[in-house]
């Protein structure tokens, strides 16, 4: 149950249609996913945010599977369930195993408690972690 | 300004001093970094974290830059300052270049943002999603 | 499925009633939402909650329907399904259009995004921006 | 370098006088921190957050030290570096020792983790936790 | 709908079933609930946080019921809907009132509260709070 | 101390000068803060948040005070310490006073306490929140 009605492919603009399309040619896909179709709302901010994602999650410094799965560790430590889902399916899609999987589930658990046990700690960050200008 | 004192490796019990030891030995490195010395107030729960660092940071189904980095996502998302700036330097020592870190900064600043628009927005999770079981 | 039972106006005492006519007539509204419902497992802090709730969100120096949508970018960042659902509507009722919902929701989806990107960068704070008391 | 001047005792009104005597008062001491000095900005809203922690963390159903204890949890769970400072030194008042604080963090630590864990691997709350009407 | 297969006690290896009835044997009990079953998806993960939860919620400088309460307020805080009702059930065991409960979640809406103001007021740490080496 | 080094204005790239050119004209402003220095490391990441920051921020359906207080909350809510102080100085060159400063507190600390007390009770969403579709 969204807040706000879903656009779907028919209902759409032609400049959300342009968007869907690109999102579809882009991922070889044949659907959109609701968060898309909740985002068509506001046109421009669809546009904005595909164009965004389409740029930083192409290949560049780092590996597209190795971006999704920061992606995927960023969604579950914000527990957000929608992209938890979306995130995981789409890494799975670039090769996730699931030894990886639970590998990634593994290393998110960890930081998290050693997140906060230096919250609770509070040590100065030592000189040698500080980058030389 | 840490909230317990630092025990440093010539205060160290023989049960922290062990730990200490293999600390430096599994990263081959000769000194100990702050968290180690607060977390070592209580010798059990350091022998517990460092047990754990071992063995999910050591390679894997994921390589230990890979989980490095997703390390450093979530430390990030958490606004834990010493966890940022400890998981940078141990990223670079692995391999992070500028031109991976600045893109996984872009990662995780997008995977914060589309969070909190699907938290907002509140779609149900698509069907395709949802894997089988 | 709450984790208390909730206090309907029926079973409700004295004390917990008088809050609910409170909010009825303070809301001109004749129904009672879940949050109240469930708060009144202890009348101490609901009342509490409530008194908070009746003076914070009234007219002041910002307007209530400003309040309302700070509320709930809160609610959204803390990825709050209950709140996001309950101030949504409350915004709405209060005059949220379509248009501002969403732009509220671009805000908070960029706001997000350059918390964590400067989580990440860690830059010190700009001598201008700091207050001179 | 706070965000708001610090209002102290001597510029301090009536109103925001008449706080201040009953923190000092309430908690036996002869200054009050600087939370208080900042929130005196808005005189109702010290009298309303002064009103609530006078009321919520007097002894009730669990002990005074207890409280403290699980409000320093959610102030190092949130990363609130005053807070934790502040809550550290007032837990400690009330009695919590070396090895209390030590353990507290074991707790708070893996609380995270498995709070994160939870959220990756998503599964659904087993019948037998939930609570029976 | 969880992310991973639940492993149940008929389909686990020897390695994960021992790990079972470890689990059964320390809190007496004749089931394992779902949060173990999708972690032995690996099962050095599942004996890693096990043997954590074993030792850190074993009674210490706290007893199991704070402890139980404090495990309980940051999954509140963390906004982890599993973990809050798998520990309000596990403290409820433990002996947890409703009247322990709802302060205790008067005290974490309460930090919740002054940690934020904090967050956006500022203050620098008062001297006072700040422990001598 | 940034974990990147600053790129200054004497020191950018052609594109990198243009997005500075462009922040200060549209601020109408003759320097660059922090931020944008340190994410000008990724000229293309610079390019993309700035053209997200200049059109989301715009005047819309939501007016620029708003939009700039809807960050301040959301910044104060993730406790981002840069953030909070540039946007707290941004609302107040747009218009924001001591009161309406301290009033936008008050409502965040009432959102985060009324969040996690929902966080805690988990009550289901009554259905005169739902959307009708």
């Amino acid at each position: 149950m969204p807040t706000v009605p879903l656009i779907d492919e028919k209902a759409a603009s032609p400049a959300v249609r342009a968007v869907f399309d690109d999102i579809k040619r882009t991922r070889n896909t044949d659907w959109i996913n609701n968060f898309w179709m909740a985002l068509a709302n506001d046109p421009k901010e669809l546009a904005r945010v595909w164009a965004q994602v389409k740029q930083v999650m192409a290949p560049g410094a780092l590996d597209p599977l190795v971006k999704e799965m920061i992606y995927l560790a960023v969604s579950v430590t914000n527990g957000c369930e929608y992209c938890t889902f979306s995130h995981t399916a789409a890494a799975r899609k670039k090769g996730m195993s699931d030894a990886m999987f639970m590998e990634l589930m593994a290393v998110v658990g960890l930081a998290n408690q050693t997140n906060r046990l230096s919250d609770g700690l509070r040590m100065d960050v030592d000189p040698q972690f500080i980058p030389r200008g």
